[in-house]
């Protein structure tokens, strides 16, 4: 079934809708962008959903159109690794709200300008509602499982949640059940740089040849640190400087250039990062990650959310991931166990911190690949 | 000796200097707004130094004449107060760069205009030297002891290092030794967020009637966050949402209103700090702490720095400061130990992350008591 059309790289999708929100507005049409890896068995048991995290998006193992670079999660996607093309039928979309193809603020609403602000704020559930019309489109019934990290973790969560019966395993890495203050407050910062930034005209920039690029890359790097543990900082550039042509080691300026390797790679990513990704996107995600607290959604309880399920669960954190901290992953474990769900849960060890879970780790990669195996 | 000229509230002294700066830059004349408590003893035996935080300033016991709020650690300075003023004489003076009356990029250059960028890049221990100076200009040849918490804890280390026999105990409280590839960081992302602010026109705002208050306001939120620990937040705020006219508990807005109520406190940080205090002061004091390593002014060696000296230390950290935590505070410790130097140390527990030192603390105020009357 592999020659399908509705299968392979750069797929994309506009399902008729309506699809209902959870802030009680519609969407119709909706554009859904996704690639898909090997081939659906004929019984559909094999297919995978992988969710991505903030600013990733369906080029899970293919390269970037924009940025020329290899897909994010190579060394667990593909021929012979973890999830193994070779096995399953591997599925992973853009999600709603994002700028890779699928609906969002920067494409084009029925009146032929792009939504902007006039796009409605989403949830991590509204992704996952998307996602499962996808599903059905492709004839997919049932997940063997649905992964993801981050955020990705979130939408992994909420499919167990919201469709228990088309998922019979969940796989949540570097994850939480809900947002804290803490990680409101970083985005939060990261939302009023964008919308601080004179080019963003109130979200109106697409016509006005620019954007809001000095907010986006500021928000970008207050959330990178986030991203990273104080020990992997300190290893990977501690308090070294920049060479300069005339300073092979490095010098202070006694200036305001970037004097500390760590500003330069930060600045980095703050200027790489304008050019793939669409500033109001940043505000929309950003935004139902905030919004998202799975508990809330069950009366305030976490264990409701998966009484009786019959999913099985693999939640894996990071001990040095401190934006969602291995707390977060066992007070889910503690509410799987209460709802009575199948849940096994590892912290696996790594100097990385959150962003661990798009390095090579062979770790983890034993993990998903055990876990998947023993789905029956 | 309290009616003084020299001693009192509200004073600024205009040393001739010139004051040579770590740069290699010269500054002449040095403008220092300070203010005094007490009355200096007749051997002079009886000064304290008290060294403040980034965006704190000289009203430690005093109303702030711009907010109106009273000094910002009553609860340790006064009558009857651990920095007793009825019997200490208590010096507090606002940091070179700053800009509540000392010289910094706001304050005039001899051609009448502001410095701006044209300000010399200064360091910690350019700081000291002019504290140093008017030391000389208040007649104080010894200081009982320096005291200071987070920037005003590396100031305190840095007089030790740089007038070992002048400071007989200097008390540093949650502070560090270093800046880390992590604090430096977050610096970046405040200055970055400043400089993309097209209000900034290069530092040269001051006759623009505007200031890059959007800038700034990111770059406090993104700082304050660090200054809080995330158990504070979430006891404080966690995901409660803001009260609104229709709606007394809150409801999300489905929009990019403040919905949650640490979203309106950032902003509200963000903003009331634009009020007090100076754009550029704050590219320029963030600077001078990035640049502080104390061990590299000593060849490496932070031990190097207390070698034989006669000052006894008191460090304190509080075990939620994930800013500079308890780890940083240590290594000090060890450094006092292995360079021969008295070092006591304890860490508090608090719920409220670095701003604990600002905070009511019975525990601080003992702690500070004990040892200031501990010292011969």
């Amino acid at each position: 079934m592999s020659h399908d059309a509705r299968f392979g790289l750069g797929r994309t999708i506009t399902l008729a809708g309506p699809l209902p929100l959870d802030s009680g507005a519609v969407l119709a049409p909706v554009d859904i962008a996704y690639e898909t890896y090997g081939a659906l068995d004929d019984d559909g048991g094999n297919a995978i959903l992988i969710c991505h995290a903030l600013t990733m998006d369906q080029h899970v193992a293919s390269r970037h159109p924009r940025t020329g670079k290899p897909g994010w999660w190579l060394q667990v996607v593909g021929p012979g690794k973890p999830i193994d093309t070779n096995r399953y039928f591997v599925v992973c979309a853009n999600v709603l709200g994002s700028c890779m193809g699928s609906s969002g603020p920067a494409s084009l609403a029925p009146d032929g300008a792009p939504h902007a602000m006039r796009f409605p704020v989403i949830t991590i559930r509204d992704m996952v509602r998307v996602q499962a019309m996808l599903l059905d489109h492709l004839g997919i019934a049932t997940l063997r499982t649905v992964i993801g990290g981050s955020m990705g973790g979130m939408q992994a969560l909420s499919w167990a949640a919201t469709y228990p019966s088309r998922v019979r395993s969940a796989i949540v890495i570097a994850s939480t059940a809900r947002h804290t203050a803490q990680n409101i407050a970083f985005h939060e910062v990261g939302r009023q740089a964008i919308m601080a930034d004179p080019r963003w005209l109130g979200g109106e920039y697409y016509a006005s040849g620019d954007v809001p690029s000095a907010g986006l890359a500021v928000a970008r790097m207050a959330a990178h640190i986030t991203y990273l543990s104080e020990a992997g900082l300190t290893e990977k550039f501690g308090r070294r400087l920049q060479a300069r042509p005339d300073s092979p080691h490095g010098a202070k300026s006694f200036g305001f250039d970037a004097d500390f390797q760590v500003e330069s790679y930060l600045r980095h990513q703050g200027i790489s990062f304008v050019d793939r990704f669409d500033a109001n996107s940043y505000l929309y995600i950003t935004r139902a990650m905030d919004y998202f607290d799975l508990a809330e959604e069950h009366g305030g309880k976490l264990a409701q959310a998966f009484r009786g399920s019959a999913t099985r669960f693999c939640i894996v954190s990071f001990d040095t991931d401190w934006l969602y901290p291995t707390a977060e992953s066992r007070s889910i474990v503690r509410a799987l166990n209460a709802g009575g769900a199948a849940a096994s849960f590892v912290e696996l060890s790594s100097p990385f911190g959150h962003d661990a879970f798009l390095l090579d780790s062979p770790e983890l990669n034993r993990v998903i690949d055990g876990f998947l195996k023993a789905i029956p």
